[in-house]
């Protein structure tokens, strides 16, 4: 999926919480994941998802040597194009870590754009070096193979008891990660920038000392104020 | 795969606690589903794995038309052969059940020996009408894509913690259900049977009025013993 | 509220799993109580909720000598009306069992439909003997002043994960405990008996052999067959 | 310890919802292990508690070798005295059982009155051929060493959650098993024998249709009512 | 509830580990909120509880409508007294954040102290520029309405699995908030003022080289001393 | 135990991430402690284990006056040798704090490395005044004895779902606290070390433009490359 400039830039400016509140008003409730939160600030980030998989460890196939099988977490990130959000699906296994200093390295070397996952990483301060943008779960010192075996990439996966299918968009910020089904990915833009504007003038409102009801969410009247105060400022 | 009648009925004779003991020896220590128990009592039951996915539910995608995708669990069920034993990843959701009578009455004309999940099954009195096996985690009134979206079936899955793939051997009794991987189900099986066998004797020896130092695990002494008696026996 | 006796019967004739289905097709996800499950087989119930709420236990708050407190599960028991079905908040407390066998007798004596909770029943053996019909998340020896203090009765409450309020309808059955708010409660008896309708027309074919696709769910041709039948039938 | 057979039949008449209670009275609230629940119904058993200690597994110390040490589960068995209820601190893992047939049924042979833990047991089957009173928290086929190291017996332990020390009592029933320190047994035989006769008393009132406020907890109206009757009864 | 300058400046010199110990010593275990912890440092901060009530989301009555209903949170904002700390019942829901920037800079407009939570916050990166001091228990993007339906307040509330009662107070440092009952509030103060004096005292020994045995807790020959040292000091 | 310098100062240099694979290469997957994480940063401490055991809390056994008993935390932390880390088997108990400031105080003056803990820490600001370096699971202001019993020191204990026997070594840094079996010191230290040169060789490579596959885990050509040029530079 490309992802083009306008696009990346207006979701640059629409926080989580914007996304998550837009996307509950057409139905979707279930698209903020549970534990991935910012190893340190960022910003926000936004790209198409690019998904890995993990199932449990089983010791005939986690191992070390499986590290350099054709299905490796090596191969899947050798295939991660530029500009992407990785999405792992660890089961939020929080025993082992997906990926150390190493793995990260090489990401971001690729211009990956950060890493989501249920999961946890290790090598943490190696990880922090690479400076590559980073949403986990978790910190543990035990390599993947101690808890989880690789099964492939670019696959539906489960992430934070999250639904995140690839090219789907992804939205990371100080709040967490979100997803932004493919089929609605302009329209939430429209929505959310227009949703920020408002929200801006209401907070703007409060700092001047007015009362919450018929302002948040705002009523007819208001909302008349807004718009003229706005196309004046427009 | 083809499970032919000679190790059917041998694994029929080992219980899950016996297979588990010696896959630890083999160094598995994870072949054994959390929570998945039978319904009731159907004694053990024995097949390939035939494995289903499920990722969460996203309302977009997570809807009664759902159930009629092509890539639907009514797919995946008219293409179960007979025999085997289907394996769902339902990420241990307890919140919704992936099947009702209606699809489990199916898989029990299609001839499918049992169904294993850490989820939950619905409407279970018509489950329990359609005499199907189960080994399931719970009970729940919601259909599945209250909380699940189902993504495809025959890839590896984890199932209550479990890695399985297709055509792994599953074992199911009172104990629950365990995975033997396909490369080891001719060796388990020969290790099963003669662990049983010993096992029936130690048993015996404690009935006497045995002490277990010595018997269990067996010395020599008492492995020369037991040697003797059952060569005699048999 | 007043359950008129059609309605009582329709709903005895409805699986708590078509009632979740209908109404997850009106949007309504969430309505289906995690944790409680039936001592024993009853059948299907249905009731108005009549609610109770705990907090947790405070030593100062939460001693024998409160049980005589105007506002105790005494005074709460006193106050339902025949034909209700008990609601009880625990916040999913299991150290602790809410009632035992006196104030089950009680709801017994007073008429009382069921006992609905997502906490613990204590002396279990002595609740069974009351012939209380009881949905609950598990048994515990201790009072509930071990664990929660009771604060009131007729609130909305959270039970297993789910709202209810006052005056909603509870259907429980073995699947477990569910909730139809109470301004859908004759729309959903509507569509509720012609759903049953349906499935067991489907389930029918099915063990006659028909396959899944175009079956469940159903397409138009069937739908066409089905009803010609059931007109027939009818 | 020795437990006289005229307590031992007192305890055998006082409901572990009586005992905790009047734990409770006395300032003890945490005193019934969480998890362990009976296999099947026994009535209510009684004995002293003898510990035994496991830690997680560590492949270099749980093995089958490890089960011939002197430290093994095997010497704590051949220690119990008769009449002792075995209380096994397993950490409330589940993922393994910390027992089988051939151990349940040297216990069995050795006249423990029953086994408790907050763990699993495995090969349950066999398990409940041993007759063999079992109050556990699951069912699970791997041995022990997948999960657990056995470290000890007779030491204070943690089970469920509350801690017992050798020589407490342990009371097990239906509502699960219950501690009461060495310290307190006479006098809470003394208070849970009076307590059920009270609790009997005011059942019977319930069932010819009195109302709770007043009589339970018991006014002194009531409780005069209650003495001159039991007097006259006794 | 009006708490007067003196009280407030003796609790914010008192350590929450200290009030619980001397809540403690008065039979009272469960008054420390599990979960909340400060989002940044504010240091100790003191106020009567004003309480806020959450249950689970219901599809037809968590909307963004509702966010104008007279229940809503909006209005129990608008009836928070300048001081009180705001206390909500979120269930421990994680999933939905129940406030963002626009309410937190409302309730700092009010001059309220503190907010206190079991559940998750939203849009944390506006929360923090209001400067409203705030105790959760994570971050979350999703509305409340995604997870929670707003019922009132003033009410008796759990929060973090500890009862809070309107009118209690209320301490937040870095170890988390702790309660006390309205009842204790003076008793408590004076009690604590004394036991940090003590406590300086002993850390003051402790740092000379004093080994702990005899002085903490401390035993009468070192009391003595302690008496005399801070006589003359004092 | 005495650790010798030159052993201290090679696992200094190991990531305890480097660690877990060397021991998982040797068949112990099971080395990482769940839980705790270090309250700051203070790069890698090592020290042998000194084992401290809690059970759960009786009231009548964990009273502030239990704190004098000669089986008391104060008599273990007075039997600690300069240089051990002590290592506290909390259950995971995160409602009570284990030690407070002036505990913490006494062992920074005793000379002890760090604090190793699955369970909390009470009164965080002080403590951290100590300067002892704690590696813990959690803040709680309550006393150990709101909910814990200490039992006795240099047991075997769990600590994080890990058994650790006393002598066993403790690597504790960013990601965690590991455990290395007193058997395995030396031998680990070596591969260690061996294992941090190529993976230091391998980043530069990464850093370099490096594709992983071949690199990481490393293939014959490369490992000739690695060896030519550390020769070379060693």
């Amino acid at each position: 999926m490309f992802l083009d400039s306008a696009l990346r830039e207006a979701y640059e400016s629409i926080t989580t919480a914007t996304i998550t509140t837009i996307l509950l008003k057409k139905g979707l409730r279930n698209v903020a994941l549970r534990g991935p939160k910012p190893l340190r600030t960022w910003g926000r980030l936004v790209g198409p998802a690019f998904t890995l998989r993990f199932v449990p460890a089983r010791e005939d196939l986690a191992t070390p040597a499986s590290w350099s099988s054709p299905t490796s977490t090596r191969g899947a990130i050798e295939d991660m194009p530029e500009g992407v959000i990785a999405v792992v699906d660890a089961m939020g296994v929080q025993d082992a870590g997906i990926f150390g200093d190493i793995l990260c390295a090489r990401m971001a070397k690729r211009g990956v754009t950060a890493l989501v996952t249920d999961g946890a990483l290790r090598d943490i301060e190696g990880v922090e070096g690479t400076n590559l943008p980073v949403w986990c779960s978790g910190v543990a010192a035990p390599p993947s193979v101690a808890g989880l075996t690789f099964v492939g990439w670019q696959q539906p996966v489960a992430c934070g008891g999250v639904a995140v299918f690839p090219d789907d968009l992804m939205i990371c910020d100080r709040d967490g990660a979100v997803v932004v089904p493919q089929a609605l990915i302009e329209e939430v833009a429209e929505l959310g920038l227009e949703q920020e504007r408002l929200e801006g003038w209401i907070m703007k409102e409060v700092q001047n000392g007015a009362k919450l009801p018929g302002l948040y969410p705002i009523n007819d009247e208001n909302r008349a104020r807004y718009e003229a105060e706005t196309k004046k400022g427009g």
